[in-house]
């Protein structure tokens, strides 16, 4: 085997590893990832599983940046080209209803998870699930701030609480979705962030 | 010793084991409980641990159950007499966000940690979280309907999405609080339940 091709099969292993790793995380948690099984599923040995990566840390940190990957693919990518401002974060809710009602990965929002998870530990896991969550908040705010000086939303509005407000509909949607298989949560999410995103009234 | 005695010491272990156990699983999860890690710090053997219980999972019921009796007296307690409507809602949001603001399980809410952990498997530990959320959101949802007849929320108001909203928003501050360590949370968080909140205009 030349070394070209060796070199492209080790790539293929680590990303079916990632891939297997993102799906099982998200119903077991990142601590909840297993090496036996992941080996099992992959018809690897547990060395064959941990070598990619060095050790399980940095496996649990590459299937976190998978499931923020799969995130940005599904809600961002389809709206970074709109211009900033309140159109662009009533085009994000939508987005990211339809990812939470029919979310690829089947635990539901890996992030939400993960944050649960990790809060209440430090260390480097912890930190990633923050600066990925952060980042999120900030792009809307961000968003949202465009939104105010456009008199697009009130004037009195707070960006911090816009994000805020959005993400905690996520995260209750998220629940109603995973814990309670309630197919009628998406409509309620959508008219409750319309509310945080209701227009400013015409001066 | 007496039997008597002897009754009495059984229970105090048991207790003992619950509260412990419901510090340590804020923390790592009701998966992270380890029997071990339990039997150390109590000074118990792994059998004196699992035997009052009889099983691990109902070890990991009790102690679920322990963390609703501790946020019902912290949240539900001191409202439970004041009358249904408005009012109260206001009065819980208060009670609420001081609870995951100055919370007494080191891990922050745990029915969403435990949420998030169990919503995509099956099985009793599953069961018990959903059945503990869904009664707390029939509480909310129940003052709303209230507030709604009496007029003191607007007359097109749907009271599942109030008590959809208070729960989000309580979701967003409890990942602001343990993430972020994000101190302004707080009042943030009484901003926008005072929003979801905000009295019918006088007719």
């Amino acid at each position: 085997m030349s070394p070209r091709h060796s070199a492209e099969d080790a790539q293929r292993t680590r990303t079916a590893i990632v891939e297997v790793g993102t799906q099982q995380a998200s119903i077991e948690g990142l601590d909840g990832l297993t090496i036996g099984r992941l080996a099992n599923a992959l018809g690897l040995s547990k060395a064959g599983v941990i070598g990619p990566f060095g050790s399980k840390e940095t496996l649990q940190l590459e299937v976190l940046h998978e499931a923020v990957r799969i995130f940005i693919r599904r809600v961002w990518k389809a709206v970074a080209n709109l211009p900033p401002g309140r159109s662009r974060l009533l085009a994000i809710s939508e987005h990211w209803i339809d990812y939470l009602a029919d979310c690829p990965l089947p635990g539901g929002c890996f992030i939400t998870t993960a944050s649960t998870e990790w809060d209440a530990r430090d260390g480097p896991l912890r930190d990633a699930v923050a600066e990925a969550q952060r980042r999120w908040l900030d792009t809307l705010r961000a968003d949202a701030e465009v939104a105010i000086r456009a008199g697009e939303l009130p004037g009195d509005t707070d960006p911090a609480e816009v994000a805020f407000e959005l993400n905690g509909i996520a995260m209750s949607l998220n629940q109603a979705i995973q814990l309670f298989r309630d197919d009628t949560a998406p409509d309620r999410a959508r008219r409750s962030m319309a509310r945080v995103l209701a227009a400013a009234e015409p001066q």
